[in-house]
């Protein structure tokens, strides 16, 4: 049995619990967190423990599945505890993704270690779809949709409006774009020609829902480079239709072979129910090769472009390629 | 760059060739072939050898890609040159994956070099989509439907007929399976609901197309557990509006996480204009990892499931994580 550990109770790391509890191969010995964990009740009934006690527990824990977020946790956490165990993370703030690479490196190699860093779907899935129909097929071009699903950020991003009480942000593909795409047809699109962005907001009592609505649109980064629709309802509309967290999203590769006459698109899409269930899911996966390769010997930071695919499942090679291949 | 042969000059080695053509980083040494070489005209202009040439030419070829068929051809030839080149093949007969990766894997190890096998899209790129949906989702349920395209082998079953002068058979998945699928219902479904066979047939002058539409119909394993629509056409529509040979097909998954009510659907689907060529682009991308994989220190017999992705690519680490990931 592999003896994971998860860094971090929230969303994600709630996910990674139920990706455990499925795992035959793998056991939880504990969730660690920076509260105090006498406040921390664990669905699966497994130990919470404080992060400070991870560094006593080396013989205990195989791999830990750092479940921080990318602005501010992961950067300090996944090069401190790679210094410890074999470790992987979901980093998603993509420009710092060399930095990143660069201090989980370093601290994994001398410490013998694997650290599987910007896990999950994007980056993740779709990225593995990006490199092998790149790889496949040189010279053509990729497109990345996101949704119909929440965006958590935004919705985070227009809760601290004032006057809001609530918020639920859905990022949309635009259907145009999407079959354009689907056509092979190469399309240059803008950031507006790919996605609309679709808001649900609870005002408070007396709030003024055009200021609401202006901030929102107007919102830098966020909002203002694309059509928003914002749509006031009851906190019970909410309770009652956006208490999940769906997402999804479509990679489409459009390339060519010999003159160009001959035209492939390649598409791999996903469409979950619950975006950090999912996302936990692929962490599980990917825990699991981590402490393999370290078993072989491999030590440093590595990413799935690293992982062979048959170090993801617990069957043997026998078993994948009797059922798979 | 990676010096590389193609064995066998059919569809399938002039996809190859296509595919290496367009990669900076590979060369094309030559075309080698049991026929005479004198009479083999290699579009890109490379050399045509005998294949008995491949005994001396060990210093020359990185990499020898099997063009040749699974029924008799592959399960002979490529454990027979893994025992001198590191090899890739695309063997599909899928019972017999087994004994075919044995035999390749004593040769090549024995002889230090890499055997990919069963490389392309179905067995391939369908394979590995099986594989990480399963690793990632346990206990879900995986579906593979192919087409609409040209199936090769029924294609020569109708010729095979007498009357007919020629034929192209369409495999073509129903619509209702296909959306059952994509909703995530994880229907039980029977061959004849899964796929429709299409047959676009050319009869020979004064040839009795009731017969020749009966024996296509009832034709054991090929039609007989299928609905299959048979149209008759002259030779002038056949070369008109079916000489490509295209191809394609989906591999969706339906899993879930949690106790199971959140639900989750992953879809890989290829859209191809030329399937030969497709595959070979394939095949030339698991070359150049094979031989990365050998002077790595690596060898005996390997699928697309051994394969890290990293390897696929000309693009280094860096790039391929500033880019893709």
């Amino acid at each position: 049995m592999i003896k994971a550990a998860i860094m971090g109770y929230g969303n994600l790391g709630k996910g990674v619990e139920k990706a455990l509890v499925k795992a035959e191969d793998m056991e939880l010995v504990g969730v660690f967190t920076r509260r105090d964990p006498a406040g921390v009740k664990v669905d699966s009934g497994a130990k919470a423990f404080h992060a400070d006690d991870l560094e006593n527990m080396k013989d205990d824990i195989d791999v830990l599945i750092i479940c921080g977020g990318s602005a501010t946790d992961l950067p300090e956490m996944t090069p401190k505890y790679a210094a410890m165990y074999n470790v992987i993370d979901s980093f998603d703030t993509h420009a710092n993704i060399p930095v990143h690479f660069k201090n989980v490196d370093e601290a994994a190699k001398k410490a013998g270690k694997i650290g599987i860093i910007s896990c999950g779907w994007d980056p993740g899935m779709f990225s593995l779809n990006r490199l092998y129909a790149h790889s496949v097929l040189p010279g053509g071009k990729d497109y990345t949709f996101w949704g119909k699903g929440v965006s958590q950020g935004h919705s985070d991003a227009i809760r601290r409006i004032e006057g809001v009480a609530d918020a639920r942000q859905y990022t949309v593909p635009v259907p145009e774009a999407l079959e354009a795409v689907r056509k092979g047809e190469n399309p240059e699109l803008t950031t507006r020609q790919k996605h609309t962005r679709l808001c649900y907001v609870v005002a408070k009592e007396g709030a003024d829902k055009d200021k609401i609505t202006e901030e929102i649109v107007n919102m830098p980064n966020y909002f203002a480079d694309y059509d928003t629709t914002v749509n006031f309802i009851t906190a019970e509309e909410m309770a009652a239709n956006h208490s999940g967290l769906p997402h999804g999203g479509s990679v489409i590769y459009s390339g060519s072979t010999g003159d160009g006459t001959n035209k492939h698109v390649i598409e791999y899409s996903l469409k979950l129910d619950s975006n950090p269930e999912f996302t936990g899911s692929v962490l599980v996966a990917y825990a699991r090769a981590a402490v393999r390769m370290n078993k072989a010997g491999d030590s440093g930071a590595k990413t799935v472009f690293d992982v062979a695919p048959a170090l993801l499942s617990p069957l043997s090679g026998e078993e994948i390629r009797a059922h798979m291949l």
